[in-house]
């Protein structure tokens, strides 16, 4: 069985956006009871991560640091025509990724008590983010 | 065919643990030939890696690198009720992942000589970590 | 559906190599219409990503990045053998991955407008890597 849905995030500018129920949603509605659920953001400045979802502290923390190795209007990036925002938005896409696979088992994906899936905007402005989940196994 | 298992790794706090073996065992055990392995770790403050698997050097500088860019006790972080080492486990988690994904053929992970799948703890306190192995494909 | 592939990226030493067609043409000849595609590299000193595909400075400032934050000869690593770039490699394999999973949507991987997906050498002397790809799902 294989299932596959689509939906927008619309962000508020850089900061992260908790998806968590739309994944779960779309996991219990595929009949899929064991397997893979595969969540994939379809940008090159915005990126998918499992976090820590008790404590807002840990998310702005994560920017801290990301502010830190990957800074704004850094002096040594080339690629600087779309904002002193863009290259450091790369930069962050890249470590952190933009696939998360996990298991589903029971119906719906075995997260961690505190794992959160969180789509990270890491531009300034606000943007329209598209993402697919696709829902792979037996049913 | 979807198999699904799950172990625990009982770590000895920050460091790595080796679990290509027990993965492996996993996917023979499995009667998948042709498909994929996807492994998981349920938690925020530890990850999963594949790493040089020769020299125990390489693991040690890990550290080395991570303790300079996501240090302890650092004074910026807001999220310290835990621990000094709690937000920095976090972060180092965020950069690495919890989750992998292996081809699968001829009924084994085909890593490559030198690649080993290790869970990397980054508490300093020891833990019991839950990992779940998915293995799908055609048997 | 299961369809395995391997094919080798010969590269030139640290740097990007585009592989979207190679991974595009296995898709399209496996016959997969929906489903999941995962790109795996067998090597621990070089890596995968999804990058923006347009501009070429993005790839040049990612270089820039990494040679700032984890730079050759690096006094505090012991690991140190294979040459000066050995453990900055690794650094830099274990921050970007080796694996990748992709959506596959009417008989093709759906990456964004701006994604491409590249093999990252962070090797300084060419290396030949071994690249395997599995696609999975429904015709």
């Amino acid at each position: 069985m294989v299932i596959q849905k689509t939906f927008t995030v619309t962000t508020r500018g850089r900061g992260t956006h908790e998806i968590t129920a739309a994944v779960q949603d779309i996991v219990a509605d595929s009949g899929v009871t064991t397997g893979l659920c595969h969540v994939f953001l379809h940008h090159t400045s915005a990126s998918l991560m499992l976090c820590e979802n008790a404590d807002p502290d840990v998310r702005a923390d994560l920017e801290t640091f990301m502010a830190r190795i990957a800074p704004d209007n850094d002096p040594d990036y080339v690629h600087t025509a779309e904002g002193p925002d863009d290259m450091p938005a790369h930069v962050r896409s890249v470590l952190t990724g933009n696939d998360l696979t996990l298991p589903v088992s029971n119906g719906r994906c075995d997260l961690g008590t505190w794992q959160g899936i969180y789509a990270w905007e890491h531009r300034s402005a606000p943007h329209r983010r598209r993402v697919t989940v696709t829902v792979l196994g037996s049913g």
